[in-house]
């Protein structure tokens, strides 16, 4: 039974998994460890975790379950550095937006007999401005928990318990699990999540330029507008990674949008305006 | 006193119309027509028309204010009838999307002293999808509901009285008034509404064909994915008549996103990203 928890950055989703943990009835306790102490000290006070840990490593390593909930790099830097201190009594899992890297790593560093399991995920959760402030109990509710784990990998009997009920504790968040192989994953996520990210910063950014001192802007602007640019607020600090670890993919849906954006900008006046709305009214009936 | 009023076209905007009007203590008499029977009769059963008219010029000619919430093109057919029909105690208004050949055509067909009135109207309100059946009473609550009035139109006292009149009866549904030159409107709503729908329609049917099958799709899709295609539902028959009477104005703002799109597609390994994030979150903070 999971009875020890570890958070390794205590931003929007560390400090969620805390809170949605203690909700769905989790009594074991929760360590928590955040590379500003502003962020960790939002947390503690939240209720998310139960104390903050000094150094990270040793609260790994008195932890049965690492939660890493840190930018992809530094789920990356993480990775190596519990590899050599945590054993097969250890479960470590992430929340990473990309899984390709994060799936090497954990085939190379993790995940056999001898060693800690690791359990590559990501939440399909999130809000367009981060930090402890705004973790939510609620934010897993009615989501998609993707896993992109690998049947070959072959994991110690207590790593392998603990992935178990992982996945029951994240379904007892009150999120759906979905399995993935990541290089689908990452193919996936870069068209439904990455795609809409980029183009929204994008937007925002454009628009900041062409309107951003119209004062008649902020009257003007309807819901359109606001949910359209909604995730230019998204910072930086989180996008470069996804970027960074995701770039073919993203490269080729953003210049697939370039190219469909030009096509509809040369058929504003022809019969093509109508296939392009048609297809666009077919691809809402289906969500 | 406005007390005869006819709304011609009982779709989403003129039921809604209908319904606020009524919302806002309204009296007097509401007749409606609607190209199609049933949506006079759902406009009818909602109680956003009194009666169904089965000619809408005599219905006009039969009302103080008249309330075009038709298309661009059938606004514009509109204008051409009832200026032969209609006279210096008339006032027709519009609810249309753009703004540059509604105003030429109530220069050249209205607002002289022997003329019936015209006040080009557009309240920055609406649905991705149409019809009587979501007619909302509430729709304008908190909207903007722009004016492109020309101060040289030399109106008949009594149309212009109505033009007041109606401007209180925008106001009591819930609206804020703001007054735009056309040509400025037309830009303005070039970037912050036409080219969000036309990036929203683009990015949904781009999707369909690569992802429109995908059986995880329904699963992985989060809030970001239904905002940024919520407006892939919206009508052709709708948008067709905007991208036809604000082409170059929406022509410019989709080929400077595809070129911001290039730019962040081409920098999303260098500090160019940062530099467009940090853009978009300036765009936001205004907001």
């Amino acid at each position: 039974m999971i009875e020890r928890i570890a958070i390794l950055g205590t931003g929007l989703l560390g400090t969620s998994v805390g809170l949605a943990l203690r909700a769905a009835g989790f009594g074991g306790s929760i360590v928590g460890w955040n590379r500003g102490d502003e962020g960790a000290q939002t947390a503690l006070k939240a209720g998310a975790i139960d104390s903050i840990a000094a150094d990270p490593l040793q609260a790994a390593r008195a932890s049965q379950v690492v939660v890493l909930a840190v930018p992809i790099y530094a789920t990356l830097d993480f990775m190596e550095k519990l590899s050599g201190v945590l054993g097969p009594a250890h479960l470590v899992t992430d929340v990473g937006s990309t899984k390709g890297e994060i799936c090497d790593a954990a085939g190379r560093l993790f995940n056999t007999p001898a060693r800690a399991g690791f359990l590559p995920g990501h939440p399909m959760a999130g809000k367009e401005r981060g930090g402890a402030g705004l973790g939510d109990a609620n934010l897993f509710r009615g989501a998609v928990w993707l896993f992109t784990d690998d049947a070959s990998w072959q994991r110690s009997p207590a790593s392998a318990e603990l992935v178990k009920e992982w996945r029951e504790l994240v379904a007892a968040m009150g999120s759906r699990t979905l399995d993935l192989d990541p290089t689908r994953h990452d193919e996936l996520v870069a068209w439904v999540s990455h795609l809409p990210q980029f183009v929204s910063t994008a937007m925002s950014a454009l628009l900041q330029d062409e309107v951003g001192d119209a004062p008649e802007l902020k009257d003007i602007g309807g819901r359109a507008l606001r949910e359209m640019t909604r995730l230019g607020a998204s910072p930086y600090s989180m996008w470069r990674d996804i970027a960074l670890t995701n770039t073919d993919a993203v490269e080729a849906a953003l210049f697939a949008l370039e190219q469909r954006l030009a096509h509809l900008r040369e058929n504003l006046r022809t019969p093509g305006l109508r296939e392009e709305f048609d297809h666009a009214n077919l691809f809402r009936r289906g969500q």
